[in-house]
């Protein structure tokens, strides 16, 4: 081990404490970006991270304005004939409901046990942090072996709407060999992972209208097609009995799984037992003929995200709602496109909503899923970090949920991105309690500095 | 005509004013029975009854409370050999909901054009009114000509729990020769109505529930069967495609229509088009092979009330929800048993419900459906008074909405109901924006004039 990746070692080993109350200040900063109501503290967000960055060195660090929220950008390309890497990430955080379920205060970043809890701390305000604490132990101890650009987004949990423009609008900034992309989790504390595929996704509103106002059931009940019932309706044939997606022509540009991605697939430890355990679900569901890691890394799915219709308070009020809406989002795979995903949903609307009721779609922001090359000198130097970090050798896997920066780069800057990331599954991502395991990231910014002195 | 009726129609006419001001004092109080916010203005409320019944001269009267809301009760019975007449009502509304939809003020009372706005304005704080002035009109211009008691409730809107005991526990009390039950309506403002048949209650509310907590559907998408998603089946299945209802015996007990109750329901006006104009939906529903009166009147329909799952706020959340419910409510009619559809939605849901989801059905208070004789001295007191102010003949019709309190009074105290009431169709009843047409109001209170005057 070089004199400088050791002290950078050491420095990090030294300063748990600080890189903590980083993330603790972290989450503390309440970045929900789907909520007007949190504006201010988005951009509040965003120039903690611009100043992180300049304390690390970084020059020409600016707060890129959006339409929405910003983006945060910052470099220091002073590593001669050393690579360029574009480090990735995001500030802004899912929404704290139901509220009522949290523990412990969401924007606190109280530490119990193993845990720092709270919004974010997991996805990504963890991540992010892991891999500034490991840029400062080697910026503390000596010069940065390679060149570092930081692009870091406000708008990931809503889908991105800003990024491709900002991208594309910047793509001689953002030049790099590739991308480090720290949002994606580990298969488990004792499984050190890097994630070769991901899932796109393509999320929609469907809402559907019936009689002009809600209506008294009595009155009214058996005359007009209740819009609840309808839409349940809707939803109910979206699936058939196998668990297979029926919208026209949906299964026609998924990609086969090979014969060599089933065996990785088979060498993961998430088959059905860990997946019960995961989820607490009676029995597990899903399309028929595949397993639980096939499912989720390789195969589509359609999910209700959210449903409502008329009421829904205390007690009960016997009425015929005049609408009913759901937040449907779809996870698609390669060689699946989020417009054509579009526009059979549609397909599959006009055929079968009736003419009982009336029906809106409003397309959400998505994107499609993406697939890296193995060969990635990112890819190579991150799993022989993960082998030195953890002892063994690191599991290469698909993973369910979608970053579409990812296809974004490899589209606009040609370049393609390593996925890793040290949150585990059990982390409460997008519910409530959402938490970060200490000791995995502990590992993981140590596993950063490796990845930096790796690469030259 | 006799001298006292034509005085006591002669003061209606000149007391219009100090009628809708008290009707517009008990609408501006919100006694909405299924909300415990609510609680002490639903007693403000049963106060204001006890009030207005002893400010007409009755005796005895008394505010009983109940487990939950009171019944206020008052009499007068000093005509010797003449009927008794036991008058009910209710004084709580429904909630609200949804509050952004009222043009005015809800809880005010508002007189525009023709209308007064307000919660309860039509069901039923205008028809308890319409009674009290047309009593009123009679005792302050000589001696009423029946016996009459009264049987007012606070919890009608949220399916009178406490009322079958209280009528078990008062038969001496209550003991009468025929109910009036002014909780029904009129088919339109040129239809005076009577009602002998109503379609009972059955209420539930069904929560499905899946994984433990929310998880992210992108990390867990293809393994759990969603819980919005599985309730969408089985709310689905519960109608087949000729708008039948599919639990497991539901129609064995259903009562044919006879060939005369046909006729007399082909008679009404409310074919297809007056349902398209009533509701503005953009075709109707429904069972197949019934007429839109049929399917109202005489055939039972299932509705989902409300359904909530997930996240349902500004933005999306890319979450696969842990739970979802849904308030279901069926319309039933004679002969259904509200007990024995408990038991069929059950039998559909223990049949139906796949092993990925736990579900638990909450039986809610119902009642069965009802049916009066034609015969009735009530009913032929009623159709003389209707004849008189409205100058046509009464329809005599079958009506959607459930009054379990006719089945009760039934059952209990051997006694029939004549149902009236002087609401219409497009009164919003159980919607924002709740109205009572006035016109018909003020005719309302002169045909109760000659009802009782024609009872001797």
């Amino acid at each position: 081990m070089s004199e400088h990746r050791e002290k950078a070692i050491q420095y990090v080993r030294e300063h748990k404490k600080e890189n903590l109350s980083s993330l603790k200040d972290f989450v503390a900063l309440p970045s929900v970006s789907t909520d007007p109501a949190y504006i201010p503290d988005v951009l509040k967000a965003a120039e903690w991270v611009a100043e992180s960055l300049r304390s690390l060195g970084m020059n020409n660090v600016k707060i890129y304005p959006t339409v929405k929220h910003p983006v945060v950008y910052g470099e220091w390309l002073e590593a001669n004939n050393a690579p360029t890497v574009l480090i990735y990430g995001h500030y802004d955080v899912q929404p704290i409901d139901p509220i009522e379920l949290w523990k412990s205060e969401p924007f606190a970043g109280n530490v119990i046990g193993d845990y720092i809890f709270g919004r974010g701390a997991s996805d990504m305000k963890g991540q992010d942090v892991a891999v500034m604490s490991a840029v400062e132990a080697i910026v503390r101890t000596g010069k940065f072996p390679v060149n570092i650009k930081w692009m870091i987004e406000g708008e990931e949990e809503i889908g991105s709407p800003s990024l491709e423009k900002f991208i594309s609008n910047h793509k001689e900034m953002l030049a790099c060999d590739f991308a480090l992309n720290p949002d994606s989790g580990m298969v488990g504390a004792d499984y050190p992972s890097i994630t070769y595929g991901l899932r796109g996704l393509a999320a929609f509103e469907l809402k559907v209208y019936g009689p002009t106002s809600d209506l008294h059931s009595g009155l009214f009940g058996g005359v007009v097609h209740n819009p609840a019932v309808a839409l349940a309706e809707l939803i109910a044939g979206m699936h058939d009995s196998n668990g297979r997606i029926t919208l026209p022509g949906f299964y026609d540009n998924v990609r086969s799984l090979s014969a060599k991605e089933k065996e990785e697939m088979a060498r993961l430890p998430t088959d059905d037992a860990y997946y019960l355990d995961m989820t607490g679900a009676p029995a597990l569901g899903g399309e028929k003929g595949f397993t639980p890691a096939e499912r989720v890394g390789a195969r589509p799915t359609l999910e209700v995200n959210g449903m409502i219709s008329g009421y829904t308070g205390p007690g009960f009020k016997t009425v015929l709602p005049s609408h009913a809406s759901a937040k449907i989002s779809m996870r698609i795979v390669p060689d699946q496109d989020p417009v054509k995903v579009a526009e059979q949903l549609r397909a599959y609307l006009e055929k079968n909503a009736p003419i009982t009721i009336r029906w809106e779609l409003e397309d959400k922001q998505g994107g499609p899923a993406s697939i890296s090359n193995l060969d990635n000198p990112g890819v190579v130097a991150l799993g022989k970090a993960l082998e030195t970090v953890w002892g063994k050798k690191a599991i290469l896997k698909r993973e369910g949920g979608s970053v579409p920066v990812v296809a974004q780069m490899q589209r606009l800057l040609g370049v393609e991105s390593v996925c890793t990331g040290f949150g585990l599954p059990d982390d409460n991502l997008h519910a409530p309690n959402e938490r970060q395991h200490l000791p995995t990231w502990y590992r993981g910014i140590e596993t950063m500095v490796h990845f930096f002195f790796n690469l030259v």
